[in-house]
C-alpha cells in the first residue's frame, strides 16, 4: 500500500521552515504486526517491496515467506526529505507555479530520520521493532538509535559508516561538481535533467559500489567489434555498461535531488554537535547489528568493527558481521541466501 | 640535457603513417655511461630529473647521489607519441596553420615503445642496461620486454599490469565520458581547454592514484568555513584539494593527448594477438624486478606476483617485491626511502 502522510511545517537542523512538508511511504503485512521500519539508499525510494509487477529495490529480502516475512511483519519504508519520489524535495513547490529546485534548504541525515520520526508519529506509531537501511538508510539507521534511543528494540545497519570519510567525500565532489558544472543545471532551474553531469555522478557512483573483482569477473576486457575511430566511440563491453547505466538513472532521478542527498551524506557524522562519534555512541540503547560486506571502497568493514566494540560496553549483545562476497558494498543488494537468514534469525530472537 | 631527435615517417599498430614524427627527451650521466631507460606515466613527462629550478618527476630517485646515480649511469627518458610535451601529438601540425587535434591517430602502448626505439636507434643507442616506469610507463617496460628482448639486460615495471583491467577502463570511461561531453572539447577542435571535462578526469584520475587511508589520514573531515549556502560552494577541504587539483591539471595538459593516452592505455595488453599474456610473456629474456605498491586499486599486487610466477619458469632470478605503503597506485612517486635501494642494489649486482 503506497500513501503519503501530511507532517506540516519542519524546521530543518540549519533552522529553515519548509511549510506543508509531505512524506511518501510503502506499507505491507499485518495492520497490527509489530513494525521494521526501513530506511532507502541514495538513489533508492519507498518501493523496497514494490509491487508485482515492478519489484522493489529489496523485494528479495522483504515480502511473503521471505528473510523479512511480510506474513509476519508489518514492514514501512518512507521516501526520504529531499528525494524525489514523493515526499517533499527539490521537486516541490515552493509558491503556485515555482518548484523549489535550488531553493530548496540544505538537510542533513538528522533531517530526515526527524521527518519520518514525525511522519510515523502522524500514523500513530510510537515504537517499533526494528530499523535497517543500508549506506545513507544506514545513517539514518544510526542516527535514529541516538535521537530516539526508546523508538526501536533493533538497529540493522548495513554498509554504512558513522561519518562519511574524505575518501567518499571525493567522490560525492566529482559528482557534484559533474552537475553542477553541466551548463544544462543552470543554477538548478533546469526544465529536463542535466544529464551529462547526472550521468558522470552516476557513472562515478557505479565504480564505487562494485568490487574491482566484479568489474574483472563480468567483462574480462571483453571488447565491441573494432576499437572504434573517434573518442566517443565505445571500445570495450564496460564502457557500454557505464555509459548505459548513467543514461538508465537521468530517467529516474531528479538531479537537484540527487545534489541534496549528496549533501546529507557529506554531512553525516553522528558525532557532530555530541563530543564525537564515540561519545555519540553512548546515547544508543537498542541492539544494533551491523553488516559489513567484504572490499566495500568507501564503507570499509573495520569501521563498523570499531563501531560495534565501542558498543559493546554498553550493549554487550551487540555485534558486527562482515559478510564474504565480490559485490563490495552492492553486498547489501544482493545475495540474500548469505545474510538475510542473520536478520531473520536476530529478529525472531529478539522478539 | 634535453633534446628531440627525428624518426620520419611513423606507421601505427593500425596502420596509419605519420610523418615527420619527433621525439622529445632528456639525457644525462655521462654520454659513454650505461644507460638507464625511464618510462613515464599518464601525466607525465621527459623531465624526470629536472631541472635545479623545477625538479622532474623522479628526481627524488634519480640523479647525483640518488638511488639511479646520475653520476654513474646515464639516464635517458623520452616523452610518449601522442604527449604533450614536444613529441608528435594532437598538438602537432598535421598541415600548415593546422593542428592535428583528434585527427591524430589512436596510438597504443606499443607504439610507444615503438618510437622510442626508432628514436634510440637514431642516437646512436642500441642497447640499456635497464627500463624502468610506474603505471603507463611500466605498460611500456613490459612491451619493451616482448618487443625487443634483446635490447635491456633488465626490466623494472612498477604499479602496473600485463593489460589493463576493466575496473581501470571504467575509470577511464568516465574521464573520456567527461571531456567529450565538454561542449568546449568541440570534437577536439578546441583553442583552450575543456575545462571542467578535463578537471573531472583530473579528479577520477586522483581518487584512484591515492588509497582511503590517504585520503582520510590527510583530511579527517576538516571543514571550511560554513557549510555554503549553494552546491558549488566547497564545505570540506577534501573538496578543495580536488577543485584545485583539478584547475591546476587544465593548466598543463593537453586534453586531446589525454584522450589519447587513455585509449592506449585501454588497448594495453601484452597477450593481444599474441596468444594471451602469459603467452606473450614468453618472449622475455631479461630479469624481470617488478614492483607494486600495496593498496594500488587499479593495479593491485597479485597481478604482478602472478606475472612474476609466470616468468619465473624462464627467469629464475625474477622477482616481484609490494612496497608496504599508505600510498596506493602513487606509492612509486614517493617514499624513495622505502623502495629506492633496491631498484639501486638490482642495478649495481647485475651489472
Amino acid at each position: 500500500m503506497y500513501d503519503e502522510v501530511h507532517i506540516g511545517t519542519f524546521t530543518t537542523e540549519s533552522g529553515i521552515s519548509i511549510p506543508d512538508v509531505v512524506i511518501s511511504y510503502e506499507r505491507a503485512g499485518p495492520t497490527h504486526g509489530p513494525i521494521i521500519f526501513v530506511c532507502h539508499a541514495l538513489t533508492g525510494n519507498q518501493c523496497s517491496i514494490g509491487l508485482n509487477d515492478s519489484p522493489g529495490w529489496w523485494s528479495g529480502l522483504i515480502g511473503e515467506g521471505k528473510n523479512i516475512d511480510t506474513s509476519r511483519w508489518q514492514v514501512i519504508t518512507m521516501n526520504v526529505l529531499g528525494g524525489c519520489s514523493g515526499s517533499t524535495g527539490p521537486q516541490s513547490m515552493i509558491h503556485e507555479n515555482q518548484q523549489y529546485k535550488a531553493r530548496f534548504p540544505f538537510v542533513t541525515v538528522r533531517d530526515i530520520v526527524h521527518s519520518h520520526y514525525l511522519a510515523l508519529k502522524k500514523l500513530g506509531i510510537h515504537q517499533v521493532h526494528a530499523i535497517i537501511g543500508g549506506s545513507l538508510g544506514g545513517m539514518q539507521v544510526l542516527e535514529w538509535g541516538i535521537m530516539y534511543p526508546d523508538f526501536a528494540k533493533m538497529l540493522f545497519p548495513l554498509a554504512t559508516s558513522p561519518y562519511l570519510s574524505d575518501y567518499g567525500i571525493a567522490y560525492n565532489t566529482i559528482s557534484r561538481f559533474a552537475i553542477t558544472n553541466d551548463p544544462s543545471w543552470n543554477d538548478g532551474e533546469y526544465d529536463t535533467n542535466p544529464n551529462v553531469g547526472l550521468s558522470i555522478a552516476r557513472m562515478v557512483g557505479m565504480i564505487s559500489y562494485r568490487s574491482r573483482e566484479q568489474f574483472n569477473n563480468k567483462f574480462s576486457r571483453e571488447a565491441r567489434e573494432g576499437w572504434g575511430n573517434h573518442h566517443e566511440e565505445k571500445a570495450f563491453q564496460i564502457e557500454s555498461y557505464l555509459h548505459y547505466q548513467g543514461e538508465k538513472f537521468v530517467n529516474r532521478f531528479d538531479a537537484n535531488s540527487y545534489l541534496y542527498l549528496l549533501k546529507a551524506m557529506d554531512s553525516h557524522d553522528i558525532g557532530r554537535g555530541r563530543g564525537g562519534w564515540l561519545r555519540a555512541l553512548e546515547s544508543i540503547s537498542a541492539k544494533v547489528v551491523a553488516i559489513s560486506y567484504k572490499g566495500d571502497l568507501i564503507y570499509p568493514s573495520e569501521t563498523l568493527e570499531q563501531l560495534v566494540e565501542a558498543l559493546k560496553d554498553k550493549n554487550p549483545t551487540s555485534k558486527h558481521i562482515e559478510v564474504d562476497t565480490s559485490f563490495g558494498h552492492d553486498g547489501f543488494l544482493v545475495e540474500y541466501e548469505k545474510w538475510g537468514h542473520l536478520i531473520e534469525e536476530e529478529l525472531n530472537e529478539n522478539h
